[in-house]
């Protein structure tokens, strides 16, 4: 999106977009099926096609495009214990029978807080700190313990 | 912990932690290793070997137990762009060249956060949900937006 924005009017077929920014064309092409199915970008895919953005950076909010591309699971769930069925009779215990829904909870809840923190910002915070390395740093040391 | 705890004094082999729990019996000797190493439980490993917590519920902060097992790391930063020094002379940008660094901060500074949140509670707020599950959603419930 960045690179789209620094193009300008210029319409960036996927190929260009994948081969200057170094990234799998796959990812690319299904990023930008996203983006312009919820509005991010214009333009479609084929021989003579190319994309530009719709929005300014401002107007493009990071919590939301991670949203978007990385939407709430619970692949983030990993230290589930298993059924104990053989050992609950042997070893009766509430723990492995009932963890999973209490982790589920938290990690769910950790995970909403984990988006609101990028909710803070826009693309235009990205740029800013692409030509001005440290200003996320600089915004977030003043607050620290 | 929390089966170590519900155990009292009764000294318990890496085994029947790993057998009750039906939780891989590696993963479950890392982690008493890393516990025992942090003076969270007490004990040996072996044939007579077993293990007791040390502590009380609510001296084990989750965030501590979060930092210990999955130290920071920039393994998250998953989005970044290759280097495209091949590209760089026919379309020079910017961004590839330096939104790694600038992602890393604000994958760092997002892990910052998410680590905060888990610092908030103790295994023994792990019991509570477990044993009235729905403690965790109602706690947020009520300051969500």
């Amino acid at each position: 999106m960045l690179y789209l924005d620094q193009q300008g009017d210029r319409r960036i077929s996927s190929r260009e977009l994948s081969e200057s920014l170094d990234v799998n064309s796959v990812m690319i092409r299904n990023i930008l099926s996203l983006l312009h199915k919820n509005g991010y970008v214009k333009g479609n895919v084929g021989k003579n096609g190319g994309y530009q953005l719709l929005k300014s950076l401002d107007e493009c909010n990071v919590g939301e495009l991670y949203d978007l591309t990385i939407p709430p699971t619970i692949s983030y769930a990993r230290f589930i214990t298993g059924k104990s069925n053989v050992m609950e009779e042997t070893h009766p215990t509430e723990i492995a029978d009932n963890i999973k829904e209490t982790l589920n909870d938290l990690f769910t809840l950790a995970d909403k807080d984990y988006r609101k923190f990028y909710h803070q910002f826009t693309l235009a915070d990205i740029k800013n700190d692409i030509q001005n390395h440290g200003y996320f740093l600089n915004k977030f040391e003043k607050n620290s313990d």
